[in-house]
Protein backbone atom coordinates (compact mmCIF):
# COMPACT_ATOMS: atom_id res chain seq x y z
CA UNK A 1 0.00 0.00 0.00
CA UNK A 2 2.63 2.75 0.57
CA UNK A 3 3.52 4.91 -2.46
CA UNK A 4 4.75 8.61 -2.28
CA UNK A 5 2.47 11.06 -0.46
CA UNK A 6 0.47 13.37 -2.83
CA UNK A 7 1.48 16.61 -3.51
CA UNK A 8 4.72 16.11 -1.52
CA UNK A 9 2.72 16.04 1.73
CA UNK A 10 5.23 16.66 4.89
CA UNK A 11 3.53 17.86 7.64
CA UNK A 12 -0.01 17.28 8.72
CA UNK A 13 -1.89 18.85 11.84
CA UNK A 14 -4.81 16.32 12.43
CA UNK A 15 -6.95 18.54 15.46
CA UNK A 16 -9.11 15.83 17.98
CA UNK A 17 -7.11 12.89 18.06
CA UNK A 18 -10.10 10.14 18.46
CA UNK A 19 -11.48 7.49 16.38
CA UNK A 20 -11.32 9.57 12.94
CA UNK A 21 -8.04 11.68 13.81
CA UNK A 22 -6.36 9.12 14.89
CA UNK A 23 -7.24 6.57 12.30
CA UNK A 24 -6.23 9.50 9.90
CA UNK A 25 -2.78 9.62 11.48
CA UNK A 26 -2.01 6.12 11.24
CA UNK A 27 -3.48 6.24 7.94
CA UNK A 28 -1.17 8.98 7.00
CA UNK A 29 1.94 6.65 8.64
CA UNK A 30 1.11 3.87 7.34
CA UNK A 31 1.16 4.77 3.64
CA UNK A 32 4.29 7.02 4.13
CA UNK A 33 6.66 6.29 7.40
CA UNK A 34 8.47 9.89 7.07
CA UNK A 35 5.03 11.93 7.18
CA UNK A 36 5.15 13.87 10.33
CA UNK A 37 1.43 14.01 12.31
CA UNK A 38 0.91 16.91 14.89
CA UNK A 39 -1.96 16.08 17.01
CA UNK A 40 -3.87 18.89 18.90
CA UNK A 41 -6.47 18.04 21.52
CA UNK A 42 -7.57 19.27 24.90
CA UNK A 43 -7.71 15.65 26.28
CA UNK A 44 -3.93 15.18 27.19
CA UNK A 45 -5.58 11.34 27.92
CA UNK A 46 -5.95 11.17 23.74
CA UNK A 47 -3.11 12.89 22.79
CA UNK A 48 -0.50 10.48 25.23
CA UNK A 49 -2.50 7.38 23.24
CA UNK A 50 -1.72 8.49 19.40
CA UNK A 51 1.52 9.19 20.49
CA UNK A 52 2.03 5.92 22.06
CA UNK A 53 -0.31 4.52 18.89
CA UNK A 54 2.03 6.31 16.29
CA UNK A 55 -0.92 7.76 15.10
CA UNK A 56 1.05 11.30 15.84
CA UNK A 57 4.55 12.19 16.12
CA UNK A 58 3.89 15.61 18.44
CA UNK A 59 1.16 16.53 20.61
CA UNK A 60 -0.47 20.46 21.14
CA UNK A 61 -3.03 21.33 23.21
CA UNK A 62 -3.60 24.46 20.59
CA UNK A 63 -3.31 24.68 16.75
CA UNK A 64 -1.44 27.61 16.51
CA UNK A 65 1.82 25.88 17.56
CA UNK A 66 2.05 23.39 14.44
CA UNK A 67 0.36 25.61 12.16
CA UNK A 68 3.39 27.67 10.93
CA UNK A 69 5.01 24.42 9.47
CA UNK A 70 2.24 22.39 8.40
CA UNK A 71 0.94 21.30 5.01
CA UNK A 72 -2.45 20.31 5.53
CA UNK A 73 -4.96 20.14 8.58
CA UNK A 74 -7.25 18.14 9.04
CA UNK A 75 -10.39 18.67 11.60
CA UNK A 76 -11.45 15.88 13.66
CA UNK A 77 -13.53 17.49 16.43
CA UNK A 78 -17.16 17.76 16.88
CA UNK A 79 -18.28 20.11 14.19
CA UNK A 80 -19.36 22.85 17.16
CA UNK A 81 -15.53 23.25 17.86
CA UNK A 82 -14.27 24.21 14.42
CA UNK A 83 -15.03 27.63 14.49
CA UNK A 84 -12.39 28.12 17.34
CA UNK A 85 -9.68 26.16 15.88
CA UNK A 86 -10.32 27.80 12.52
CA UNK A 87 -9.43 31.24 14.33
CA UNK A 88 -6.39 29.13 15.39
CA UNK A 89 -5.62 27.99 11.62
CA UNK A 90 -5.54 31.56 10.56
CA UNK A 91 -1.58 31.32 11.35
CA UNK A 92 -1.20 29.05 9.16
CA UNK A 93 1.50 29.56 6.31
CA UNK A 94 1.06 30.38 2.77
CA UNK A 95 0.28 27.81 0.12
CA UNK A 96 -1.46 24.98 3.52
CA UNK A 97 -4.78 23.73 3.20
CA UNK A 98 -7.61 22.55 5.58
CA UNK A 99 -10.00 20.02 5.60
CA UNK A 100 -12.28 18.00 8.17
CA UNK A 101 -14.29 14.90 8.77
CA UNK A 102 -17.09 16.36 10.07
CA UNK A 103 -21.03 14.98 9.23
CA UNK A 104 -22.77 18.00 8.17
CA UNK A 105 -20.93 20.70 5.40
CA UNK A 106 -23.64 23.41 4.92
CA UNK A 107 -22.69 25.56 8.33
CA UNK A 108 -18.86 24.85 8.23
CA UNK A 109 -18.61 25.88 4.68
CA UNK A 110 -19.64 28.96 5.58
CA UNK A 111 -18.01 29.55 8.96
CA UNK A 112 -14.51 28.52 7.11
CA UNK A 113 -15.09 31.14 4.35
CA UNK A 114 -15.81 34.02 6.61
CA UNK A 115 -13.01 32.47 8.69
CA UNK A 116 -10.10 30.98 6.37
CA UNK A 117 -11.39 32.82 2.92
CA UNK A 118 -12.54 30.54 0.41
CA UNK A 119 -8.91 29.40 -0.97
CA UNK A 120 -7.72 27.56 1.32
CA UNK A 121 -10.67 25.30 2.73
CA UNK A 122 -12.97 22.24 1.12
CA UNK A 123 -14.91 20.03 3.66
CA UNK A 124 -14.69 15.93 3.26
CA UNK A 125 -16.72 13.84 5.34
CA UNK A 126 -15.78 10.37 4.82
CA UNK A 127 -18.65 7.99 5.28
CA UNK A 128 -16.27 5.36 7.67
CA UNK A 129 -16.42 5.35 11.70
CA UNK A 130 -18.12 3.49 13.98
CA UNK A 131 -20.22 4.03 17.28
CA UNK A 132 -16.75 3.36 19.25
CA UNK A 133 -15.09 6.30 20.59
CA UNK A 134 -11.71 7.74 20.78
CA UNK A 135 -8.06 6.61 19.60
CA UNK A 136 -7.89 3.52 21.09
CA UNK A 137 -10.54 2.42 18.24
CA UNK A 138 -8.38 4.10 15.37
CA UNK A 139 -6.79 1.67 12.93
CA UNK A 140 -4.81 2.72 9.93
CA UNK A 141 -7.50 0.79 7.38
CA UNK A 142 -10.34 2.57 8.73
CA UNK A 143 -11.25 4.54 5.46
CA UNK A 144 -10.14 2.29 3.12
CA UNK A 145 -12.80 0.98 0.76
CA UNK A 146 -15.37 3.34 2.22
CA UNK A 147 -16.05 6.99 0.20
CA UNK A 148 -15.51 10.16 1.23
CA UNK A 149 -17.94 12.94 0.25
CA UNK A 150 -16.16 16.33 -0.67
CA UNK A 151 -18.40 19.73 -0.91
CA UNK A 152 -16.30 22.36 -2.69
CA UNK A 153 -18.68 25.28 -3.63
CA UNK A 154 -18.43 27.66 -6.55
CA UNK A 155 -15.55 29.22 -4.68
CA UNK A 156 -13.49 26.78 -4.07
CA UNK A 157 -10.23 26.42 -6.02
CA UNK A 158 -10.35 23.31 -8.02
CA UNK A 159 -6.73 23.14 -6.96
CA UNK A 160 -7.48 22.75 -3.42
CA UNK A 161 -10.37 20.18 -4.25
CA UNK A 162 -8.04 17.99 -6.15
CA UNK A 163 -5.26 18.10 -3.72
CA UNK A 164 -7.72 17.13 -1.07
CA UNK A 165 -9.44 14.39 -3.45
CA UNK A 166 -5.67 12.71 -3.59
CA UNK A 167 -5.33 12.58 -0.13
CA UNK A 168 -8.90 10.28 0.47
CA UNK A 169 -7.74 8.28 -2.44
CA UNK A 170 -4.23 7.80 -1.58
CA UNK A 171 -6.23 6.66 1.91
CA UNK A 172 -7.99 4.36 -0.45
CA UNK A 173 -11.48 6.10 -0.45
CA UNK A 174 -14.24 6.49 -3.22
CA UNK A 175 -14.24 9.90 -3.27
CA UNK A 176 -17.75 11.68 -4.43
CA UNK A 177 -18.55 15.27 -5.27
CA UNK A 178 -21.77 17.13 -3.72
CA UNK A 179 -22.97 20.63 -2.76
CA UNK A 180 -22.80 21.02 0.85
CA UNK A 181 -26.53 21.39 0.90
CA UNK A 182 -26.86 18.33 -1.07
CA UNK A 183 -24.99 16.70 1.16
CA UNK A 184 -26.37 17.64 4.53
CA UNK A 185 -29.95 16.61 3.03
CA UNK A 186 -28.91 13.23 1.93
CA UNK A 187 -27.47 12.94 5.11
CA UNK A 188 -30.37 13.76 6.74
CA UNK A 189 -31.89 10.54 5.87
CA UNK A 190 -29.30 7.70 5.09
CA UNK A 191 -27.03 8.67 8.84
CA UNK A 192 -29.22 11.57 10.47
CA UNK A 193 -32.29 10.03 10.70
CA UNK A 194 -31.46 6.42 11.14
CA UNK A 195 -29.53 7.31 14.16
CA UNK A 196 -32.22 9.53 15.71
CA UNK A 197 -34.54 6.23 14.99
CA UNK A 198 -32.15 3.81 16.69
CA UNK A 199 -31.76 6.12 20.15
CA UNK A 200 -35.82 6.45 19.94
CA UNK A 201 -36.05 2.42 19.89
CA UNK A 202 -33.90 2.46 23.45
CA UNK A 203 -36.69 4.15 24.73
CA UNK A 204 -40.04 1.65 24.51
CA UNK A 205 -38.74 -1.21 25.75
CA UNK A 206 -38.27 -2.17 29.42
CA UNK A 207 -35.77 -3.56 31.04
CA UNK A 208 -37.73 -6.99 31.01
CA UNK A 209 -38.49 -6.35 27.19
CA UNK A 210 -34.67 -5.62 26.60
CA UNK A 211 -33.37 -8.80 28.45
CA UNK A 212 -35.32 -11.34 25.58
CA UNK A 213 -34.07 -8.76 22.16
CA UNK A 214 -31.78 -10.65 19.88
CA UNK A 215 -29.58 -9.58 17.19
CA UNK A 216 -31.96 -7.83 15.69
CA UNK A 217 -32.67 -5.28 18.21
CA UNK A 218 -29.04 -5.00 18.39
CA UNK A 219 -28.04 -4.64 15.03
CA UNK A 220 -31.37 -1.86 14.43
CA UNK A 221 -29.80 0.24 17.94
CA UNK A 222 -26.12 0.37 16.91
CA UNK A 223 -26.34 3.64 15.98
CA UNK A 224 -27.60 4.65 19.46
CA UNK A 225 -24.15 3.70 21.18
CA UNK A 226 -22.44 7.03 19.46
CA UNK A 227 -20.51 9.55 20.75
CA UNK A 228 -22.81 11.94 22.50
CA UNK A 229 -21.38 15.24 22.17
CA UNK A 230 -20.77 14.33 18.39
CA UNK A 231 -24.19 13.85 17.54
CA UNK A 232 -25.71 16.87 19.46
CA UNK A 233 -23.51 19.02 17.27
CA UNK A 234 -24.78 17.03 14.34
CA UNK A 235 -28.27 17.84 15.33
CA UNK A 236 -27.35 21.55 16.21
CA UNK A 237 -25.82 22.24 12.84
CA UNK A 238 -28.14 20.14 10.33
CA UNK A 239 -31.91 21.06 12.16
CA UNK A 240 -33.13 22.10 8.58
CA UNK A 241 -32.94 18.81 6.47
CA UNK A 242 -32.77 16.74 9.79
CA UNK A 243 -36.53 18.31 10.95
CA UNK A 244 -37.65 17.75 6.79
CA UNK A 245 -36.72 14.08 7.50
CA UNK A 246 -38.72 13.79 10.31
CA UNK A 247 -41.72 15.16 8.78
CA UNK A 248 -41.28 12.87 5.69
CA UNK A 249 -40.16 9.77 8.09
CA UNK A 250 -43.83 10.10 9.77
CA UNK A 251 -45.97 10.80 7.00
CA UNK A 252 -44.33 7.61 5.94
CA UNK A 253 -45.03 5.98 9.26
CA UNK A 254 -48.40 6.93 9.30
CA UNK A 255 -49.26 4.94 6.21
CA UNK A 256 -47.62 2.29 7.35
CA UNK A 257 -50.26 3.18 10.42
CA UNK A 258 -53.27 3.15 8.21
CA UNK A 259 -52.37 -0.26 6.91
CA UNK A 260 -51.81 -1.94 10.16
CA UNK A 261 -54.93 -0.70 11.82
CA UNK A 262 -56.91 -1.43 8.49
CA UNK A 263 -55.34 -5.18 8.67
CA UNK A 264 -54.34 -4.73 4.53
CA UNK A 265 -52.39 -7.76 4.35
CA UNK A 266 -51.72 -7.05 0.77
CA UNK A 267 -50.79 -3.93 1.60
CA UNK A 268 -48.49 -4.68 4.24
CA UNK A 269 -46.71 -7.21 1.99
CA UNK A 270 -46.29 -4.76 -0.59
CA UNK A 271 -44.97 -2.15 1.90
CA UNK A 272 -42.34 -4.96 3.12
CA UNK A 273 -41.68 -5.59 -0.51
CA UNK A 274 -40.47 -2.60 -2.07
CA UNK A 275 -38.50 -1.77 1.11
CA UNK A 276 -36.59 -5.24 0.47
CA UNK A 277 -36.30 -4.92 -2.84
CA UNK A 278 -34.82 -1.40 -2.48
CA UNK A 279 -32.31 -2.85 0.00
CA UNK A 280 -31.43 -5.60 -1.87
CA UNK A 281 -30.67 -3.88 -4.77
CA UNK A 282 -28.64 -1.16 -2.93
CA UNK A 283 -26.77 -1.24 0.75
CA UNK A 284 -26.83 -4.68 1.20
CA UNK A 285 -25.06 -5.56 -1.92
CA UNK A 286 -22.33 -2.30 -2.54
CA UNK A 287 -21.51 -2.06 1.14
CA UNK A 288 -20.35 -5.64 1.96
CA UNK A 289 -17.08 -5.07 1.78
CA UNK A 290 -17.10 -1.56 3.31
CA UNK A 291 -17.70 -2.63 7.13
CA UNK A 292 -15.29 -0.69 9.41
CA UNK A 293 -16.28 -2.49 13.06
CA UNK A 294 -18.63 -4.30 14.31
CA UNK A 295 -19.04 -5.18 17.98
CA UNK B 1 -22.72 -31.53 22.23
CA UNK B 2 -24.19 -34.93 21.60
CA UNK B 3 -26.49 -36.21 24.22
CA UNK B 4 -29.61 -38.63 23.99
CA UNK B 5 -32.62 -36.74 22.79
CA UNK B 6 -35.09 -35.40 25.94
CA UNK B 7 -37.92 -37.24 27.19
CA UNK B 8 -36.64 -39.79 24.69
CA UNK B 9 -37.76 -38.34 21.42
CA UNK B 10 -37.70 -40.31 18.48
CA UNK B 11 -39.79 -38.70 15.60
CA UNK B 12 -40.12 -34.87 14.98
CA UNK B 13 -41.96 -33.02 12.25
CA UNK B 14 -41.62 -29.70 10.86
CA UNK B 15 -43.72 -27.85 9.06
CA UNK B 16 -42.09 -25.34 6.96
CA UNK B 17 -38.43 -26.50 6.20
CA UNK B 18 -37.37 -22.96 5.88
CA UNK B 19 -34.23 -21.12 7.74
CA UNK B 20 -35.91 -22.01 11.34
CA UNK B 21 -37.51 -25.51 10.51
CA UNK B 22 -34.23 -26.68 8.78
CA UNK B 23 -32.18 -24.79 11.50
CA UNK B 24 -34.17 -26.92 13.98
CA UNK B 25 -33.89 -30.26 11.96
CA UNK B 26 -30.42 -29.77 12.03
CA UNK B 27 -30.00 -29.13 14.94
CA UNK B 28 -32.03 -32.00 16.44
CA UNK B 29 -30.17 -34.40 13.90
CA UNK B 30 -26.41 -32.83 15.41
CA UNK B 31 -27.69 -33.69 18.64
CA UNK B 32 -29.18 -37.29 17.65
CA UNK B 33 -28.54 -38.89 14.83
CA UNK B 34 -31.08 -41.12 15.22
CA UNK B 35 -33.70 -38.80 16.09
CA UNK B 36 -36.11 -39.18 12.59
CA UNK B 37 -37.45 -35.74 11.08
CA UNK B 38 -40.16 -35.50 8.75
CA UNK B 39 -40.77 -32.01 6.83
CA UNK B 40 -43.79 -30.65 5.81
CA UNK B 41 -43.94 -28.18 3.22
CA UNK B 42 -45.89 -26.77 -0.01
CA UNK B 43 -42.84 -25.79 -1.66
CA UNK B 44 -41.00 -29.07 -3.52
CA UNK B 45 -37.84 -27.10 -3.97
CA UNK B 46 -37.54 -26.20 0.27
CA UNK B 47 -38.39 -30.11 0.94
CA UNK B 48 -35.59 -31.24 -1.72
CA UNK B 49 -33.17 -28.92 -0.21
CA UNK B 50 -33.85 -29.77 3.32
CA UNK B 51 -33.00 -33.62 2.41
CA UNK B 52 -29.85 -33.19 0.89
CA UNK B 53 -28.81 -31.02 3.51
CA UNK B 54 -29.72 -33.67 6.17
CA UNK B 55 -32.22 -31.15 7.57
CA UNK B 56 -35.47 -34.05 6.93
CA UNK B 57 -35.54 -37.76 6.25
CA UNK B 58 -38.65 -37.62 4.73
CA UNK B 59 -40.69 -35.03 2.29
CA UNK B 60 -44.30 -34.47 2.81
CA UNK B 61 -47.03 -31.80 1.42
CA UNK B 62 -49.29 -32.20 4.46
CA UNK B 63 -48.72 -32.94 7.82
CA UNK B 64 -51.69 -35.78 8.20
CA UNK B 65 -48.86 -38.72 6.76
CA UNK B 66 -46.55 -38.33 9.39
CA UNK B 67 -49.31 -36.71 11.76
CA UNK B 68 -49.84 -40.92 13.41
CA UNK B 69 -45.73 -41.97 14.03
CA UNK B 70 -44.64 -38.33 15.61
CA UNK B 71 -43.90 -37.49 18.96
CA UNK B 72 -44.23 -33.84 18.36
CA UNK B 73 -44.35 -30.85 15.50
CA UNK B 74 -42.81 -27.81 15.45
CA UNK B 75 -45.02 -25.29 13.24
CA UNK B 76 -42.25 -23.44 11.48
CA UNK B 77 -44.40 -21.28 8.73
CA UNK B 78 -45.55 -18.07 8.76
CA UNK B 79 -48.11 -17.38 11.46
CA UNK B 80 -50.85 -16.92 8.64
CA UNK B 81 -50.58 -20.72 7.93
CA UNK B 82 -50.88 -22.49 11.39
CA UNK B 83 -54.48 -22.72 11.97
CA UNK B 84 -54.63 -24.69 8.85
CA UNK B 85 -51.89 -27.16 10.14
CA UNK B 86 -53.52 -27.62 13.10
CA UNK B 87 -56.59 -28.71 11.80
CA UNK B 88 -54.26 -31.26 9.80
CA UNK B 89 -52.67 -32.26 13.26
CA UNK B 90 -56.13 -33.32 14.57
CA UNK B 91 -54.57 -36.81 13.55
CA UNK B 92 -52.06 -36.83 16.12
CA UNK B 93 -51.06 -39.87 18.51
CA UNK B 94 -51.90 -39.55 21.97
CA UNK B 95 -49.09 -38.29 23.87
CA UNK B 96 -48.16 -36.59 20.71
CA UNK B 97 -47.51 -32.47 21.47
CA UNK B 98 -47.43 -29.59 19.20
CA UNK B 99 -45.57 -26.50 19.64
CA UNK B 100 -44.65 -23.88 17.29
CA UNK B 101 -41.39 -21.04 16.14
CA UNK B 102 -43.73 -17.69 15.01
CA UNK B 103 -43.22 -14.30 16.36
CA UNK B 104 -46.57 -13.72 17.72
CA UNK B 105 -48.31 -15.74 20.15
CA UNK B 106 -52.11 -14.72 21.64
CA UNK B 107 -53.72 -15.51 18.33
CA UNK B 108 -51.57 -18.78 17.61
CA UNK B 109 -52.36 -19.79 21.50
CA UNK B 110 -56.16 -18.96 21.31
CA UNK B 111 -56.43 -20.83 17.99
CA UNK B 112 -54.40 -23.61 19.28
CA UNK B 113 -56.57 -24.10 22.04
CA UNK B 114 -59.59 -24.17 19.98
CA UNK B 115 -58.19 -27.02 17.10
CA UNK B 116 -55.76 -28.94 18.84
CA UNK B 117 -57.34 -28.26 22.82
CA UNK B 118 -54.82 -26.99 25.29
CA UNK B 119 -53.51 -30.73 26.56
CA UNK B 120 -50.84 -30.84 23.52
CA UNK B 121 -49.76 -27.07 22.65
CA UNK B 122 -47.48 -24.40 24.27
CA UNK B 123 -46.63 -21.55 22.41
CA UNK B 124 -42.54 -21.09 21.89
CA UNK B 125 -40.85 -18.06 20.21
CA UNK B 126 -36.94 -18.57 19.64
CA UNK B 127 -35.39 -15.38 19.55
CA UNK B 128 -33.11 -16.31 16.37
CA UNK B 129 -33.13 -16.06 12.85
CA UNK B 130 -31.60 -13.58 10.35
CA UNK B 131 -33.33 -11.41 7.56
CA UNK B 132 -32.32 -14.54 5.57
CA UNK B 133 -34.83 -17.14 4.14
CA UNK B 134 -35.32 -20.59 3.57
CA UNK B 135 -33.02 -24.22 3.76
CA UNK B 136 -29.88 -22.88 2.45
CA UNK B 137 -29.46 -20.82 4.90
CA UNK B 138 -30.38 -23.11 8.06
CA UNK B 139 -27.43 -24.16 10.13
CA UNK B 140 -27.27 -26.71 13.12
CA UNK B 141 -25.75 -23.65 15.52
CA UNK B 142 -28.81 -21.11 14.60
CA UNK B 143 -29.99 -21.67 17.60
CA UNK B 144 -27.27 -21.66 19.96
CA UNK B 145 -26.99 -19.61 22.61
CA UNK B 146 -30.43 -17.61 21.96
CA UNK B 147 -33.22 -16.82 24.20
CA UNK B 148 -36.58 -19.28 23.72
CA UNK B 149 -39.60 -17.62 24.73
CA UNK B 150 -42.14 -19.79 25.77
CA UNK B 151 -45.69 -18.76 26.44
CA UNK B 152 -47.65 -21.33 28.38
CA UNK B 153 -51.30 -20.48 29.69
CA UNK B 154 -53.09 -21.15 32.84
CA UNK B 155 -54.53 -23.94 30.92
CA UNK B 156 -51.51 -25.99 29.77
CA UNK B 157 -49.88 -29.02 31.12
CA UNK B 158 -46.94 -27.89 32.76
CA UNK B 159 -45.43 -30.88 31.37
CA UNK B 160 -46.00 -30.03 28.26
CA UNK B 161 -44.13 -26.83 28.67
CA UNK B 162 -41.29 -28.26 30.49
CA UNK B 163 -40.97 -30.92 27.64
CA UNK B 164 -40.90 -28.59 25.01
CA UNK B 165 -38.48 -26.18 27.65
CA UNK B 166 -36.21 -29.48 26.91
CA UNK B 167 -36.20 -29.10 23.57
CA UNK B 168 -34.91 -25.98 23.00
CA UNK B 169 -32.50 -26.58 26.03
CA UNK B 170 -31.10 -29.20 24.58
CA UNK B 171 -30.57 -27.06 21.55
CA UNK B 172 -28.55 -24.72 23.53
CA UNK B 173 -31.22 -22.16 24.11
CA UNK B 174 -31.97 -20.57 27.22
CA UNK B 175 -35.51 -20.63 27.77
CA UNK B 176 -37.79 -17.87 29.44
CA UNK B 177 -41.40 -17.90 30.00
CA UNK B 178 -43.94 -15.37 29.35
CA UNK B 179 -48.05 -14.89 29.07
CA UNK B 180 -48.95 -14.59 25.41
CA UNK B 181 -50.21 -11.24 26.21
CA UNK B 182 -47.06 -10.15 27.65
CA UNK B 183 -44.92 -11.00 24.48
CA UNK B 184 -46.58 -9.90 21.92
CA UNK B 185 -45.93 -6.29 23.63
CA UNK B 186 -42.66 -6.56 24.56
CA UNK B 187 -41.94 -8.07 21.02
CA UNK B 188 -44.11 -5.58 19.68
CA UNK B 189 -41.18 -3.13 20.80
CA UNK B 190 -37.97 -4.73 20.24
CA UNK B 191 -38.87 -6.46 17.21
CA UNK B 192 -41.50 -5.65 15.13
CA UNK B 193 -41.65 -2.09 15.86
CA UNK B 194 -37.20 -2.08 14.53
CA UNK B 195 -38.55 -3.99 11.25
CA UNK B 196 -41.00 -1.11 10.68
CA UNK B 197 -38.34 1.41 11.21
CA UNK B 198 -35.90 -0.10 8.81
CA UNK B 199 -38.99 -0.87 6.24
CA UNK B 200 -39.56 2.94 6.59
CA UNK B 201 -36.38 4.05 6.36
CA UNK B 202 -35.49 2.44 2.78
CA UNK B 203 -38.10 4.83 1.46
CA UNK B 204 -37.02 8.04 2.16
CA UNK B 205 -33.49 8.38 0.35
CA UNK B 206 -32.78 8.78 -3.30
CA UNK B 207 -30.85 6.63 -5.44
CA UNK B 208 -28.02 8.87 -5.53
CA UNK B 209 -28.20 9.34 -1.05
CA UNK B 210 -27.99 5.23 -0.87
CA UNK B 211 -24.78 5.38 -3.49
CA UNK B 212 -22.75 7.07 -0.31
CA UNK B 213 -24.93 5.31 2.23
CA UNK B 214 -22.00 3.55 5.00
CA UNK B 215 -22.26 0.47 6.99
CA UNK B 216 -24.49 2.47 9.59
CA UNK B 217 -27.48 2.58 7.09
CA UNK B 218 -26.62 -0.72 6.12
CA UNK B 219 -26.76 -2.53 9.49
CA UNK B 220 -29.70 0.35 10.29
CA UNK B 221 -32.00 -1.42 7.71
CA UNK B 222 -30.66 -4.70 8.03
CA UNK B 223 -34.50 -6.47 9.16
CA UNK B 224 -35.80 -4.35 6.10
CA UNK B 225 -34.69 -7.77 3.78
CA UNK B 226 -36.82 -10.07 5.84
CA UNK B 227 -38.90 -12.38 4.50
CA UNK B 228 -41.91 -9.91 3.72
CA UNK B 229 -44.74 -13.23 4.16
CA UNK B 230 -43.58 -13.68 7.67
CA UNK B 231 -43.44 -9.84 8.31
CA UNK B 232 -46.93 -9.13 6.95
CA UNK B 233 -48.37 -11.98 9.02
CA UNK B 234 -47.08 -10.98 11.99
CA UNK B 235 -48.18 -7.28 11.41
CA UNK B 236 -51.62 -8.88 10.72
CA UNK B 237 -51.19 -11.05 14.17
CA UNK B 238 -50.00 -8.18 16.40
CA UNK B 239 -52.21 -5.06 15.34
CA UNK B 240 -53.20 -4.31 18.66
CA UNK B 241 -48.99 -3.94 20.34
CA UNK B 242 -47.94 -2.58 17.47
CA UNK B 243 -50.19 0.16 16.92
CA UNK B 244 -49.88 0.72 20.48
CA UNK B 245 -45.96 0.85 20.33
CA UNK B 246 -46.22 3.02 17.14
CA UNK B 247 -48.33 5.83 18.72
CA UNK B 248 -45.91 5.45 21.76
CA UNK B 249 -42.89 5.95 19.24
CA UNK B 250 -44.53 8.98 17.87
CA UNK B 251 -44.87 10.47 20.95
CA UNK B 252 -40.83 10.29 21.33
CA UNK B 253 -40.62 11.23 17.98
CA UNK B 254 -42.29 14.75 18.63
CA UNK B 255 -40.32 15.06 21.63
CA UNK B 256 -37.21 14.54 19.59
CA UNK B 257 -38.48 17.28 16.80
CA UNK B 258 -38.99 19.51 19.38
CA UNK B 259 -35.70 19.62 20.85
CA UNK B 260 -34.28 19.68 17.24
CA UNK B 261 -36.23 22.25 16.05
CA UNK B 262 -35.60 24.59 19.42
CA UNK B 263 -31.79 23.96 19.04
CA UNK B 264 -31.50 22.47 22.09
CA UNK B 265 -27.77 21.16 22.46
CA UNK B 266 -28.07 20.47 26.69
CA UNK B 267 -31.43 18.43 25.69
CA UNK B 268 -29.74 16.64 22.45
CA UNK B 269 -27.82 15.42 24.38
CA UNK B 270 -29.09 14.49 27.35
CA UNK B 271 -31.29 11.89 24.73
CA UNK B 272 -28.24 10.60 23.34
CA UNK B 273 -26.64 10.15 26.14
CA UNK B 274 -29.44 8.03 27.96
CA UNK B 275 -29.89 6.09 24.84
CA UNK B 276 -26.23 5.18 24.89
CA UNK B 277 -26.52 4.25 28.39
CA UNK B 278 -29.03 1.89 27.71
CA UNK B 279 -27.86 0.99 25.06
CA UNK B 280 -24.11 -0.09 26.59
CA UNK B 281 -25.48 -1.39 29.40
CA UNK B 282 -28.00 -4.01 27.90
CA UNK B 283 -28.38 -5.13 24.37
CA UNK B 284 -24.76 -4.03 23.66
CA UNK B 285 -23.37 -6.09 26.03
CA UNK B 286 -25.55 -9.05 26.16
CA UNK B 287 -25.76 -9.90 22.96
CA UNK B 288 -22.77 -10.15 21.48
CA UNK B 289 -21.81 -13.30 21.28
CA UNK B 290 -25.08 -14.26 20.47
CA UNK B 291 -25.16 -13.31 16.90
CA UNK B 292 -26.27 -15.77 14.32
CA UNK B 293 -25.79 -14.37 11.26
CA UNK B 294 -24.44 -11.53 9.52
CA UNK B 295 -24.16 -10.37 6.10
Amino acid sequence: MSADSPDNLRHVTVVGVGLLGGSAGLALKAHDPTIRVAGVGRRMESLRKGLEMGAIDTAHLDLTEPAATTDLVILATPVGAFERHMRAAAALRVGAIVTDVGSTKAGVVRIAGRILGHGRFVGSHPMAGSEQRGPAFARADLFAGATCILTPTRQTPPEVTARVERLWRWMGMRTVRMAPGAHDRAVARISHLPHALASLLMRLPGRRDLDVAASGFRDATRLASGDTEMWRDIFLTNRRHILAAFDDFEEELLALRDLVDLGDGPGLQRFFAAAKKRRDSTVARAIVDRRVAVE
